[in-house]
């Protein structure tokens, strides 16, 4: 065992959802070592079968207070919406010194649906790798999804030291640069990078979805113009997608008005022909490409 | 020759503008030995002189008259909103039986801006490829570009079938399937599949350049989680894109009403917390996905 994985060992990992990321992060522990057994708790047997099968699970339940039982790392991976649910029925298992962590996508919420469960002693390091594919399910997941990406972590003021040494050096043993920032920068930060794009992309699919039938065949069969991008990204999971909406509801409405008055700007400029002003949009836009491309997030 | 390449040669093809598309395509007539000659038109000499450079030009010229003397073929590959002065500027040197296409995104503004210049005797056979990157200029092409997408043609009913045909063989051999529709069919199907994504995707990446400086840096960091495919996006051509909405106004106004329609419901299903709403579209639009990666566009 190297000194990285020493540092980053668990004996007993429990996690909550095996789906995209859940199934994804099991990967990386059984690659690297990083834990002497993986229990696996989820809603469905179908679900629990399939993780046994690729390997991800040394035990499996559908009850979240079993799963954790010994636990010195719990991983929640389910939508944000059943969180506080789950937080209450784990917490007379969970043992003093466990860490508890999660892969959400809205950060605020964590401290609000989970920190009130959990019992004193019990360390939470909420976290967000920021990866992911348009794919479901236990096996979507792949050890290589975190690598070059960026994780997030939102420990509140004064969390224990190494329990959040701890959950940074897992990510970075799965590939990724971890940064520490407050939730609701977080929230803000997401709102407009993630969750606004695929509310954007959910709307112009939806819209289309609605048109009349002949054009529906005709609008798939030429969505390489465009279109086809934005199918992708709103083939992501729904109930995933619901949760982060309803959960980081304030902060993306505040980027959606922001949104909404932009695009009603430019919906004035080509109503009126005003193609310098469209111009001149489109030629800023040009240079955030490149901060991406230079950043190596493309 | 084969067969197939003697049906589509021509002696003389006048290319008038030579970025992604005209360059491609001017790739294409090289590789296949479409062409006795390919004379090139640009405004810009930089432009003429990395043409040159390239191989995909036996001649060039900044004088759109000049370049259409003695081509069978000419193919407007410019911006659309120069289409008129250009058509009037070469009207005089088009020979009789020459047929003249275009590449551009929106086809009832060929119709109404080429067509009246032209001479008796020539054939305009509109077109638009839609394939495409986010990358510009004559070094952004690639022979390839075009293979396994549809090409829209929107010749007006009378047009010489012979002309149509030969630019249908064109395409084809260039590797595309070849659909002919009614102008302004094209401009309502590309609206939605074309036309609206680019104008959301450069709206959203505008509305992000316009967050204060310490956001912004965070946005490029963290645009693995959806904006980074939007960036790719608005990082198209800004006066290509200028003039398309421009010249396809009515449908793009049109879709965008029904966009923002839609957008303002889901804003308001966010707000009052209605994830059963959120879900039910988020699961129509995955639907999407399947029939796009079925019809071998995704």
């Amino acid at each position: 065992m190297s000194a990285e994985t020493k540092k980053t060992y668990f004996e007993r990992i429990a996690l909550i959802g095996v789906g995209l990321i859940g199934s994804s992060l099991a990967r990386v522990v059984r690659r690297d070592g990083l834990a002497g057994h993986i229990a696996v708790c989820a809603r469905s047997h179908a679900t629990l079968d399939k993780a046994r099968e690729l390997g991800l699970a040394d035990s499996t339940t559908t009850d979240p207070r079993q799963v954790v039982e010994g636990a010195d790392l719990v991983v929640l991976c389910t939508p944000l919406g059943v969180y506080g649910q789950i937080a209450e029925a784990m917490a007379p298992g969970l043992k003093p010194g466990c860490i508890v962590t999660d892969v959400g996508s809205a950060k605020q919420t964590v401290i609000v649906d989970v920190n009130p469960h959990l019992p004193e002693g019990v360390h939470l390091v909420p976290g967000h790798p920021v990866a992911g594919t348009e794919h479901s399910g236990p096996e979507a997941g792949f050890a290589e999804l975190f690598e070059g990406r960026f994780c997030i972590l939102t420990p509140a003021p004064g969390t224990n030291e190494t329990a959040v040494a701890k959950i940074t050096a897992l990510w970075e043993l799965a590939g990724m640069n971890v940064e520490i920032m407050n939730a609701h920068h977080h929230d803000s930060v997401l709102a407009i990078t993630s969750h606004l794009p695929h509310l954007i992309a959910y709307t112009i699919v939806g819209t289309a979805t609605d048109l009349e039938d002949h054009l529906m065949l005709e609008v798939i069969k030429y969505s390489a113009g465009g279109f086809r991008d934005f199918t992708r990204i709103a083939a992501s999971d729904p109930v995933m997608w619901r949760d982060v909406f309803l959960s980081n509801r304030e902060s993306v409405l505040e980027m959606l008005g922001r949104f909404s008055e932009d695009l009603t700007a430019l919906q004035r400029a080509i109503r009126w022909g005003e193609g310098d002003k469209l111009q001149e949009l489109f030629t800023r836009t040009r240079e955030i490409r490149r901060g991406v491309i230079e950043a190596k997030q493309a």
